[in-house]
């Protein structure tokens, strides 16, 4: 059975890959499961028929048989519980990486995701140019950290995971920005993460959204 | 083998169970799985012994023989899902339950966590009563969101889940506050995750932290 995911019908970030259904595309990619995508508008987000798949209006959605899932870590996960690929088989080492995947969602992305909230919602603002530094402070205390933790090793935890697919997620909302050039092994990490061909066929995906141009190198069906 | 966790030898929130150890412990306790208590100064939460078994230099940790983990969800799930009692066994149901845990950590709690870092960090600022209102929107958005999905069940999704119990002590955060007390649905839900034994039990061990006196009622060894 083919799932259905839900991305928006108007890419924000015009096509950068930074909207959630991101990382649902490319654990799909990395399994190799075609997906059907069902675009969604601003507006039929918050309408009834969608926000029963989704109870907080947004992407993405997870549709399967039965099932019904929002939420782009528990929808990594569950694709990673049921493909080989995203999960190590040692229950120590899988319990590991799913410690990454809540780290990287519940640790690292708030401060960034806190800078973003700050240059769209409070640019204008008489306070924002004083609150910018305190927002990058966190930032890059997060990110001291997470440069040493994986110092020069190429995953978070061994071989490449789910761990490791959201947590370059998380890090490429900082792509382009001195927050994270000051961390080589970050930047190494995110380039390494963004060169595997299951990310590009996600990648060229989403953005075949932005553009109106079909991706050939995606394996799901749009 | 009994695990050990860790917990902060000085509670921040002077005993009222919002410390990240909380929801290990009440989930421990749900699944009748003793534990140790190691509890860390702040200081020795930044040094090299502890940054080894937590890289953000956080609490809580899980040691159990060879395996460390830290993220409170990430521990969470792991006791959920080596017992039975948080997670459903029908397969659909228990990938819903997981979405909630996502959903609690990565959609609810961020804006009520970004109103409490603005309380501690920014309150003699000049723009702190100008953003609060702000901050208080953000937060009202996901719980009438909430409040809509949940209605007048009992819990999120049928029976009570570890999704239920993240996201019950997400929304702890609120209990006093005006924001919550306007959802009575929200404040039922809550006060039936904190009428359960295990939560008492999890509420008391981690309070007698901070009192000196050892609880009676826990099930856990401190």
């Amino acid at each position: 059975m083919i799932p259905t995911i839900t991305a928006f019908e108007q890419s924000p970030d015009r096509g950068q890959g930074l909207a959630r259904d991101m990382p649902v595309r490319w654990a799909l990619e990395e399994v190799g499961q075609p997906y059907d995508v069902r675009l969604v508008s601003f507006s039929a987000m918050k309408e009834a028929t969608h926000l029963a798949l989704h109870p907080f209006g947004q992407i993405p959605t997870y549709e399967e048989g039965d099932l019904a899932l929002f939420e782009s870590g528990a929808i990594v996960f569950h694709i990673a519980e049921r493909h080989p690929g995203l999960l190590p088989h040692d229950a120590n080492a899988r319990a590991r990486a799913i410690t990454w995947m809540f780290a990287a969602l519940s640790t690292v992305e708030p401060p960034i995701v806190q800078r973003e909230i700050a240059r769209y919602l409070e640019y204008d603002e008489a306070w924002y140019e004083q609150r910018l530094p305190i927002l990058e402070d966190r930032i890059h205390g997060r990110l001291d950290e997470l440069s040493n933790r994986l110092g020069g090793a190429e995953w978070l935890d061994d071989a490449f995971s789910a761990g490791d697919l959201l947590m370059v997620q998380v890090l490429r909302r900082l792509n382009g920005s001195s927050l994270i050039e000051d961390y080589p092994n970050l930047c190494a990490y995110v380039a390494r993460g963004e060169a595997r061909p299951a990310f590009m066929r996600a990648f060229d995906a989403q953005l075949a959204v932005f553009t109106g141009k079909p991706s050939g190198r995606s394996e799901g069906k749009e």
